[in-house]
């Protein structure tokens, strides 16, 4: 058996998000049944991330183990054959025996984005939240910075097992923008689950003038979800990268 | 009753064309129904050009007739609130009284888009062909040039009543690259059903040389419909203008 790492791009929009469901379609699910038909034998697939239903990926990770008598580059040609044509895989390469896309990512990258113009266009509209009004920018940033760093991120996640550790290192948070579009950037080592979303939703009201920039210390710091804004819907996201 | 003149944009992926039908849903019905909950009566709209199923527009030209009380900048605002979001009107317009955005059209411009890279984008597969290998671009430009002008293109349609003119004036047809992407931009004034998915069709073979460049001329005079390629699908076509 052989080891190999896969960087995916999939439109998240028809998928259940990536983790596997008993009763949904999921991109790993579809993934791995895909691989199955090309190497006969049931595969496990690994993702960098779990991406949410409707959220998209430019640069998922995943490792699984196929049979070795396959090239890779035969692989990924009879992957993209099979795949659905909203999951392509950009690059197939081996890697070492112990490689894991979850367990041995150092941090990954995330873009949100958001469209601020008047009239949104037809194409675009499972790609970008529609805010319909400008947001405030430095405000936005000056709100962000403080969540950079290493916090228990607790505030801005659903409710988790009380178990597991909530304390993450926030690499980096830019906010930029390109005509209509503003992006909102987030690096981290880890994410709880709808971090980013909730992160963006709450900036976003901050850039909304909805709530001042100065409450996001508090908010990190209460560890109380119920402080922070709504997760922005998951339309907008689009998981970039994973780092190894 | 004031008359209206809107230019949509639409995604044509989950659309049976244009044109009303009885079983199938259209831009048009949609529109049409969309335009009469807000004003609370039949409305007829008519467009500059009747896009097949899957066929996309940047600039589609609606004329309908509505009561006066509404302004048009209201009216487009409950339109693109009450359209999906796969419809959007990018303008809305007083009209002269006359305007018919198809009778009145002078001509259209359309394109389509070729990926010619080895993977396509998951966010691109409804809005592209993918040809798997390179186009040889001069010679596709060389067998497209005696198309320009004005002739007979009964051989580039799909089959009509006799009665019914076949001949138009193809102003434009320029190709070009960017990229991966090869471009086929068409101006005419007036186009015959599937006259531009055909056109296209032909050339690609031309550009994958399974037809010789010297072909075209031959093809357009025989009148033969049979002699031409098949039309490129639709998901790369986009009609970007009406021009009055």
């Amino acid at each position: 058996m052989r080891n190999l790492k896969g960087t995916l791009e999939y439109d998240g929009a028809a998928y259940f998000g990536w983790q596997r469901q008993p009763r949904h379609s999921t991109i790993q699910q579809t993934f791995e049944e895909t691989v199955e038909r090309i190497v006969g034998q049931p595969v496990r697939c690994h993702g960098a991330g779990r991406t949410d239903t409707g959220v998209h990926a430019r640069g998922q990770v995943a490792s699984f183990r196929v049979p070795s008598r396959l090239s890779s580059s035969t692989l990924q040609r009879a992957l993209n054959a099979l795949l659905p044509p909203d999951i392509r895989v950009l690059r197939l390469e081996e890697a070492p025996d112990s490689f894991h896309a979850r367990y041995d990512c150092r941090s990954k990258r995330y873009v949100y984005r958001v469209y601020t113009g008047g009239i949104r266009s037809a194409f675009d509209r499972a790609y970008a939240l529609h805010a319909p009004a400008p947001l405030d920018v430095p405000s936005m940033r000056v709100a962000a910075r403080p969540l950079v760093g290493r916090h228990d991120f607790r505030s801005f996640a659903r409710k988790m097992a009380p178990t597991r550790s909530t304390v993450r290192t926030l690499l980096s948070l830019d906010i930029w923008e390109d005509r209509n579009y503003i992006f909102f950037a987030l690096e981290a080592d880890g994410f709880l689950h709808t971090m980013v979303r909730s992160i963006v939703g709450t900036l976003i009201q901050v850039g909304m003038a909805k709530r001042d920039p100065r409450e996001l210390v508090p908010i990190l710091a209460s560890g109380d979800r119920a402080r922070a804004g709504p997760p922005a819907p998951p339309q907008g996201l689009f998981l970039m990268e994973a780092h190894y």
